[in-house]
């Protein structure tokens, strides 16, 4: 059963690492979003798609939420006693990645044959591939102007309330070939438990148009009005959207025919079903490496069914 | 009194910090090798230029003989793990300096231009010049082939013998403007008690033509027959050198009226003396920054004598 996975990097990410232990070798491919992507000191640096490797790779500092375990920030001290502003947390670890990536690319890879080149010497036998060759930059438009996503999330830490996102480049911006291939021979296409507006939204502008709404299962990243993790209630109020499982079902109803809410949502069903996607209540909270399998499993039924 | 040191990493670069002690802030200037640099993984990593920097700001890895001090190897890890080669020990504080090179770089910067912002960041008021803006490359002929600097002498720890040196690059490129300035406003230059043959070659070979040999006072990096560190000695007999004082002596007597011989080898003073140049005998180890300062103030005593 061949499965492609649109992801963030958490919710989605775990599910990824739960449906490569369910499925064979080959089978998965999980296509990330690249919007949150920065270039600091002529490295790309790939939060959500490192996040997915990193977790598929067995390497995923857990503790942190990001990065590679056992992580020193020596480069990064450097930099800070020479002047450069040091607001992202760039490991050590992680520099290696970044280092080998930008190699790569400057030899003449596009951004996704590079990250199959890293995925190949990782040993991963799951496809990660970026949503897009070309740079999409989310923008975030707040009440003390327009911030890169990074500078967003990581500098001021979410906290300028949100007026606005644009996708900056998304227009000029082709999916990646592989991405495009990977939704189109897939049995099930499953959009993982991420930020709806910042990890999904940027992914779907550009392979919507290849998804086949019959095959496509979304999973709630909102329990009982909650995140598990991440300013997706926030982001979503301040945007005008309701930040529910059921405004996410909203957001996905033209792209998805079924619709995974958790228990605690049960009483959502009949207001999903209404905006005609079939309603499949699971117990969407993932305890840890058992938890991303038997989630995983659920949803193969699902899609099998 | 103005002063310029032609310098490698090792002897010559501890001479330039007694030098900055004992001058005043900007009369000092270190016009350094560029010929062992090495790109790496698109960062182009300057051993001796470094090793200046890193010495004069005080964050020099002495133990190690090169980078930073409390160093890790973190970052080489990952790529070691990607399959990269890692037989160079790319430091991750030292990785911090290059990547801000390379970005200062991309941004428009010569060489020379970077290294001297990098110094005015570190606080520095000594000019660290690299000898070049254009690259030339060591490279060493030896029984197994071709290798680059770096390769020969870390990668294979100066053990295959050494049929030939050629400084690739070198009949293209300029001396770099900044270093030409430096010794021609020289009141006193001074050929650090490098490797001739590795480090001083590739400098003079550029700015030779700038040197009034008058006012530039060689010091052997050879006592008592043997180097106090590195291949000097093995090298310049495998090249056909004599691998003594009297030997660089001889090297240096077309460039400098001066020269400094150690203590241990006062019988050579009558033999500098018949190749034209005056011999100086001085304790030229160093023994910690007092002895780099002690060396430095009777060096400045012989340049204004």
């Amino acid at each position: 059963m061949r499965v492609a996975v649109l992801a963030g990097g958490t919710g989605a990410a775990r599910l990824a690492c739960g449906l490569a232990q369910a499925l064979a070798p080959g089978e998965l491919s999980v296509i990330t979003n690249t919007a949150d992507d920065e270039e600091m000191w002529g490295l790309l640096v790939c939060p959500d798609t490192d996040a997915v490797l990193y977790r598929l790779a067995g390497l995923f500092n857990a503790d942190a939420g990001f990065g590679v375990r056992d992580e020193s920030f020596h480069a990064l001290e450097t930099l800070g006693l020479l002047g450069e502003p040091v607001w992202f947390g760039l490991g050590d670890r992680d520099l290696g990645l970044h280092l080998l990536r930008a190699s790569l690319r400057r030899r003449g890879m596009t951004l996704t044959e590079a990250v199959a080149e890293i995925g190949r010497r990782l040993g991963l036998n799951v496809a990660v591939i970026p949503m897009s060759d070309d740079p999409v930059r989310t923008r975030v438009a707040t009440e003390a102007g327009e911030l890169s996503f990074q500078e967003w999330f990581v500098g001021e830490r979410c906290e300028p309330p949100v007026r606005g996102l644009r996708f900056e480049g998304l227009e000029a911006a082709l999916p990646a070939p592989a991405a495009v291939q990977a939704v189109r021979a897939a049995d099930l296409v499953v959009i993982g438990p991420s930020n709806p507006l910042l990890s999904v939204d940027p992914i779907t502008a550009l392979i919507g148009p290849h998804l086949e709404r019959e095959r496509v299962i979304a999973i709630a990243p909102i329990i009982g009005g909650r995140a598990l993790k991440g300013p997706t209630v926030a982001l979503m109020a301040q945007l005008g959207e309701e930040p529910t499982a059921l405004g996410v079902a909203r957001h996905y109803a033209g792209l998805a025919s079924g619709f995974v809410l958790d228990a605690a949502d049960r009483e959502l069903s009949d207001a999903v079903a209404r905006l005609g996607m079939s309603p499949h209540v699971l117990d969407t909270v993932m305890a840890g490496a058992e938890g991303e399998e038997r989630l995983a499993r659920e949803v193969l039924a699902l899609g099998r069914g």
